[in-house]
């Protein structure tokens, strides 16, 4: 009987895999260098927890299910809510800062499309407990750091950063009420994505005063911070945002990553949850959905039960960024290298390849032979299958305790004593 | 609102989570080391196609959801029958020895005792498309380098074999019927764990006759395959399972790991689907439940609508590993060790300690700083809980352009020139 896979789920085969591992090991490889310590919750939690953090709609695009006990579950869609029990469980006990990444598997019951799919990985990294500028700083780094190490240049992505302060600070002095601010952000984070006339309808509908409308419309398209006093006003709530978003790109300067950077007031994020700092990545050319996103929450781990402390942190998913390396070249595996392939030239050597095998991983060297009896050829094209580094021939010399060594790179043979051989290999 | 975390569900914070990579990082090392290569599946797959490997009665012990579409889907609770649909969907381009690993996350609705949780790790490897006990002998000795690679002697766990093909012939030679015999295998598997008393009954139920019912209970307890023709008899079956096992034990002696094999007729293995020989390792004291199992599954690819293909493979949780590892002090984890701590002897040099930080990093080392403006002493304190190696102190020395570096295991300090340091880091 024949089954096949989930709709908008992915099979990883070696070459696959070997891709998967390739982002995620980058990932890893990257948030250790920048000293963050990996940590990871279940892959379900009780369902209750995410509508704490996104309202009853994200239940729609929730995988839930009951369990035996009747309890109400859902794996999970995001790990932000996790975190934030988790770092709620142990407040008095973890040391500050709290600087955690992690690499989870999510899934999200959408219609699976270019770049979203029902299942993926998803780079996390958080900086709990710092209520400075410093740890935002710190977040878009490690992001630029890792994207910057595999390649990809500033003619290639650009970070777009903004500020939730400033935004809520720019909106207010407009003569926006306090109570009409989250719709509005949902709006505003739809820009990029609608034709001008339907943002300018939408808007209207918010917005009814047009001068309110225009000014807004107005900061929305600022391209430098020292536009925004002259061209929508100030008051001392703006100018606070201007100073801190001031002392980000200062700081991104000195760490020698601010010609990866650009203001972009449009960058809104469309959580409620955001409370200072936002940003986020895309390609330059601009074709793709944004490559990863982030910002400052303030109030998730005291909406959680907990209490009121500072976090920032980033989130990216493998799947547009895999569409990015690939156009642009970038996309490397890390597919199966061997050490040795131990080949017979005769079948009677079959046992000895058995053994010489088995000598050679319990030395810490990976290698494999042929279970089949077949010639040499057929060895040797298993050998560059397997991405074998060296190839060991076993055959007439074995007898004078000798083996040919065949570099697979440049073709080169030597014979070597059996002995010296392995000396040299646990050595 | 405080929402706890699933019961039987982990959290991984820091510092279990470093226990899990050290695990975990153990196995991939394993498996790539003996010619394994990586592959995943998804987490859920459609309930049906545990239901083919399973039967019903595994519904039972599902976390089985309905996604909007209406389809029965199920968190995965193993990963073989998701290899079968992968191997068989692409059969024909697949180069053989399909050699394969994976280390899935799985979850089953099971009571959480010791060593059973409802979601853990397992380490997963098979070799599909040889028929011959190479592959038996391949997969065994991965198993045991593995656990031998972790400090775990011969004194401390034992791999016991079988052969199911063996145990057939037995017990047709015997003169049970072949209709009887999955049945028989069940109750077999569960022999170690139940009295004796309890254990002849449920026997007596299910074969009358009491000398073939004591000829059974003969082979489960003999300890020798060259006892087996004496004690319970022999046919033409008989001596080909025989010879197998023969063949096996020669190869693992040729992998020079007999010392941690034992022929043992009471490893039967619960599941229907496996057709020669069986495996699982057990620790020496006897205390805990299997550390892992496997063996020969020559029929699941036709099971799941492919062509009948030989595989073998093993199947080892993290749970029961974890527990013997900490009773044998062998447990080590893969904590956050960074290359570099930049301190400040004064906090006006707390611009440049980001400057350099930035720039340790981009040259591939792993480095923090602390964000917040503190003593030295707590600084030095912060360095210590980082794991930091060596710790960059910036002093008045930095006028001069000069660093001290502290190597934090000897306690040495000395001072270099910054340019002469990173010249020899970007070596």
């Amino acid at each position: 009987m024949k089954i096949p896979p989930v709709k908008g789920t992915r099979d990883f085969y070696p070459p696959e895999m070997a891709i998967r591992n390739f982002i995620i090991d980058g990932w890893k490889a990257a948030s250790l260098r920048n000293g963050f310590e990996e940590y990871d919750s279940p892959i379900f939690e009780y369902l209750k927890m995410y509508q704490i953090k996104s309202g009853d709609e994200i239940v729609e695009q929730l995988f839930n299910l009951t369990d035996r006990g009747g309890r109400d579950l859902a794996i999970r869609p995001e790990i932000t809510p996790s975190l934030a029990r988790m770092v709620n469980q142990q407040i008095n006990a973890l040391p500050r800062p709290i600087k955690w990444f992690s690499v989870p598997r999510l899934c999200r019951a959408e219609r699976p499309q270019k770049g979203r799919l029902r299942e993926f990985f998803q780079w996390n990294i958080d900086i709990i407990g710092v209520d400075d500028v410093i740890a935002d700083a710190e977040v878009i780094f490690t992001t630029i750091d890792y994207l910057r190490n595999l390649g990809l240049t500033d003619k290639d992505i650009k970070v777009k950063i903004s500020s939730r302060k400033l935004l809520s600070a720019v909106l207010k002095n407009i003569g926006i009420p306090e109570k009409k601010l989250d719709s509005l952000y949902v709006l505003l984070d739809k820009k990029a994505k609608l034709p001008d006339e339907t943002f300018d309808k939408l808007l209207a509908e918010q917005v009814s005063d047009s001068e309110m409308a225009g000014k807004i419309k107005t900061f929305m398209g600022i391209k430098k911070v020292s536009q925004i006093k002259e061209k929508v006003g100030f008051d001392d709530r703006v100018d606070e945002a201007i100073d801190e978003l001031a002392m980000l790109v200062d700081l991104l300067g000195r760490m020698s990553v601010k010609n990866y950077c650009q203001f972009d007031p449009s960058i809104v994020r469309g959580l409620a949850y955001y409370t200072g700092i936002v940003f986020e990545v895309h390609d330059v050319v601009g074709e793709l959905r944004a490559i990863c996103g982030g910002g400052r929450y303030d109030n998730l781990l005291k909406d959680f039960g907990g209490p009121q402390i500072s976090a920032t942190g980033m989130g990216m998913g493998d799947c547009v960024l895999e569409i990015l390396l690939k156009e642009k070249g970038l996309l490397k595996s890390k597919q199966l290298k061997l050490d040795y392939f131990v080949a017979c030239a005769d079948n009677q050597y079959f046992e000895k390849a058995v053994e010489l095998t088995a000598r050679l991983r319990l030395a810490g060297a990976s290698a494999a032979f042929s279970y089949k009896a077949t010639g040499l050829g057929k060895q040797m094209k298993q050998a560059s299958a397997n991405g074998a580094k060296k190839c060991i021939i076993i055959g007439e010399e074995f007898e004078a305790g000798q083996l040919a060594i065949k570099d697979m790179g440049t073709g080169e043979q030597e014979l070597v004593a059996i002995e010296d051989f392995f000396e040299k290999i646990n050595n």
